[in-house]
């Protein structure tokens, strides 16, 4: 069957999060609903990252077989087309071949987290950014975040739900940049585990705040204990940003 | 009295603009129901730019009389404090001089128009861009506007409804640029008619699709004919970046 990977936005903020689940709407199943059509029957899609509630993606990936070839234009706008929600956006659509799994091929996932740090509530970036209002030293964080850098047990930094077989990863980006009254957070790795990113950015901001040194973030990782962790980022923040393959997929 | 000067951001969607009216909620209503507590009574504020419906603002300029001195600072937090809804934040407060008025004292007013240029629907910029799936030339569309730059009979880009006295206005700049997927387009003068972005922008955007030559476009202006304007653009797209003073003030 002709598989084809799909490039998704959306706005996570009123989803009950990428998967399907029995308490709301979630993006997987409004998307399969819009393909259904083009399909003639019920899809499945397979993401490359299973978001949250409230958590954004400029460039999901996901990938669906269907019972007969089409242009992958066509599937693109008849997604769009279908969508009975807001918020969503099918970008690009190719085909690819059997051996991609949008999933378990993946090489490297990118996520963005925004931090606006000012004295003001939010309007324009309310739910598409965290709010801190006290002052961050953006500079320190980005110094205390190569401290979680490279291949670690990230149990501190790892949600109890995680259901990962293994809380090792390598962490290969982590880097804060100050624009602005905006802080971003650009964490790049192979997978990650559940609520790693926010956790990580939760612990970060107690060193933008000067509650911890770089020093305590780095016991608080070698400790591999998830009491440990600073209080867990919020979901709006977070921004799935983009996935990578091999070049060969 | 003690005067006050506010720079404001807000999503313009969901409110009937600026404008206290009768049929919904407007951004001046809101703010001046925010500011009642600390003014112990009500209060009227006047804005550089009466912003339309959906229109959002990134530095909306206000004015206010106070009965009694506060710290700006005071007048900012408390105006974020009370505000009974969404979407709006006073990102600044100053004091300043009786002479100064938000509206009159305005040396200039930048706008920004966002076109988000894909053929994908929008997700995260919904109600934040317009969305046009043909490809537009942004350089066309740049240099047919520098032929509306300078003073102009601009009746072709005036609402029907503009009170303005005189329809002669000189714009200073009319910038199209392209970033990727998206058309920035910044318009900046002392004072604006009535709809006459939006409608300089649906004029600029026949041409970005070859349906105009940048001469069509001078003809249209030099009719200073009503009917001779393309089809207004959406207010989703348009921001009031931000109001110049003189340094006086």
């Amino acid at each position: 069957m002709p598989r084809y990977k799909l490039t998704i936005e959306y706005d996570g903020h009123g989803f009950v999060g990428w998967q399907r689940q029995d308490n709301g709407v979630s993006v997987q199943a409004a998307l399969e609903a819009a393909l259904a059509p083009l399909a003639g029957g019920p899809v499945t899609l397979f993401a490359a990252g299973r978001t949250d509630a409230g958590v954004h993606a400029l460039g999901q990936v996901a990938h669906l077989d269907l019972e007969r070839a089409r242009e992958p234009d066509e599937v693109r706008d008849s997604a769009n087309h279908h969508l009975a929600v807001d918020g969503i956006a099918v970008l690009a659509a190719e085909r690819v071949g059997d051996d991609f799994h949008a999933r378990f091929s993946a090489t490297r996932r990118h996520y963005r987290y925004r931090i606006v740090n000012r004295r003001a509530r939010l309007a324009l970036d309310r739910h598409r950014a965290w709010h801190v209002s006290v002052t961050l030293d953006a500079e320190a964080m980005h110094r205390a975040a190569q401290r979680l850098r490279g291949r670690h047990d990230f149990t501190t930094f790892r949600s109890s739900q995680c259901q990962a077989a293994s809380p090792s990863k390598t962490l290969d980006t982590l880097d804060v940049e100050r624009r602005g009254e905006e802080i971003l957070i650009h964490a790049a790795a192979r997978s990650f585990l559940h609520h790693q990113v926010r956790s990580m950015v939760g612990s970060l901001k107690l060193v933008g705040e000067g509650k911890w040194s770089g020093e305590e973030l780095a016991a608080a990782l070698a400790a591999a204990d998830r009491t440990r962790c600073g209080p867990v980022a919020p979901p709006d923040g977070l921004y799935l940003d983009g996935v990578d393959y091999d070049s060969a997929d």
